[in-house]
Parts: C-alpha cells; structure tokens; sequence
C-alpha cells in the first residue's frame, strides 16, 4: 500500500471533501485553505511533480481545470483566482504527489501575497536568448 | 489585428525568444524574469483567462508543460519549480491572453516569495463540506 496521503484519498482510505472526479484526477478542498473555495487538483496516477508527468497525465489533469476554475467562481464570485502547482520542497511543496491549487481571489489581503521581483535589468536580451538556447537543447532528451 | 500582445507574439509581429512550438502552444522568456529561466506557455488561441479556455485547449496547453519543466530543470538545474497562472488583476494577471509561468528556484530569496497563510482553524470541516457542495453545484453549467 502506498504511503503517499493523496493516493489513500484517491483509494478511500483517508477521506476528503470531494469537489470532482473523473476517469483521470480528483478535486477536493485544502484542508488548510488560503481562501474561501481553496481547492486541489490531483491526477489519480502517481505522480511525484511535473517533471515525472507523462504527457497524457498532464493532458487529462489541464482538461478539468477549467470546469473546475468555472464552479469555483460561480460559488463564490471571487475577484481574480491563482492556479499553482510547487515542485520541490523549496518551492513549497510538501506532498510528494502532484498537485495544483485553485486560490479565489477576495482583496489584496486575502493571506495570499506573491513578492513578484522581476530582474528585468539582470537579463539582457541577449542573456534571454542564450538561456532559451540551453533550454531548446534540453527539449526532447 | 489584435490588439493583444501575446496574439501579436503568435503572429511574430512582436518579436519573442522562443523556447518551444507546436501547433496549439508557444513558450517563450518572460522579458521580465523573476529567475534564470523563467519562462511563460501560452495557448496560440486568444484566451483570455482560465474561465475562458475550452477543454480542448486546456488539454494541449498541459501536454507541453512537463516537457518545458524538464527542459529548464536540466538547463539549469534548479532546486525547485512554482508553476502559476493568474487570473484577474486583483491576482496579479497584466497581459489579458491567458499564459502559465514556469519558475525556476534557486534558494530561499531568489525574487520569488508567497507569503502562505493558512486559515485552517477558520474552516470547519463542515464549512468544507458546505463550500464543496457550491462548488459540486456549479459544475456543468
């Protein structure tokens, strides 16, 4: 049996607030939520981050976002909504499987803030041009 | 013509550097980085947000996105990766043509900081249930 939490909601063995399901991935609130509607996407494989995501995973997970995003908003007319997804414990993450979070919007002082510093005058042109140069050498390996 | 920078990017009337193509998705630097590598995918149907994509469209965007992430993951070799897309100006959204960021993260203080605040205690797991049930009601409409 699988250690992995998300998995054992999928399973029925811890339960959730479910929201949706299909075929391919489940919906449910975060049990600790940022804001009124916070809700997770998960696929139902196992899936540690992005980077484990085989194309068709990804393809079936993207296809309910938007139903999902759509009845959040009907609920609770939020004035804007971040969708995100953290790989890695630095970016955030702390379950070990896949999952994208669904945040509605209320006020600038809802309890969630990005600090955005973008280092526009860090990268020339000519450095973005070379960093996507390293990135296209990586695509399709 | 659009006046949407982004279909204007699509079109190559307004010059990007380009990381990936395919028939539905362009990926190219965010001219404003927040981190070496910080890249942005965008479906080549004007969209304007995640309300606003169809299924179809949803689906080949995402399909693009492992790969992207694994290519800047092995270009750069990063700690971690936040993937975001923001919906509304109140959720920090400036070109109105949806677009999903990939951010790679090097260190605590890279430029990068959500401020998380959890208001577990402030939702009971019946009020989780009660929002989930608005949610489920608004699905498929």
């Amino acid at each position: 049996m699988s250690d992995c939490i998300f998995c054992k909601i999928i399973e029925g063995s811890i339960p959730c607030t479910k929201v949706y399901e299909d075929e391919h991935v489940l919906a449910f609130m975060d049990i600790a939520p940022l804001s009124k509607g916070h809700t997770l996407l998960i696929p139902k494989q196992h899936v540690k981050d992005i980077f484990e995501m085989p194309e068709d995973v990804a393809r079936n997970l993207y296809a309910a976002a938007p139903k999902i995003a759509n009845a959040i908003k009907k609920a609770f007319n939020p004035q804007g909504m971040n969708t995100l997804n953290n790989n890695g414990a630095l970016a955030g993450q702390t379950v070990f499987h896949y999952h994208l979070h669904f945040i509605p919007r209320y006020g600038e002082d809802d309890g969630y803030k990005v600090r955005w510093e973008a280092k526009k005058d860090e990268f020339t042109p000519e450095q973005l041009k070379a960093l996507a140069e390293e990135i296209k050498e990586n695509l399709n390996q």
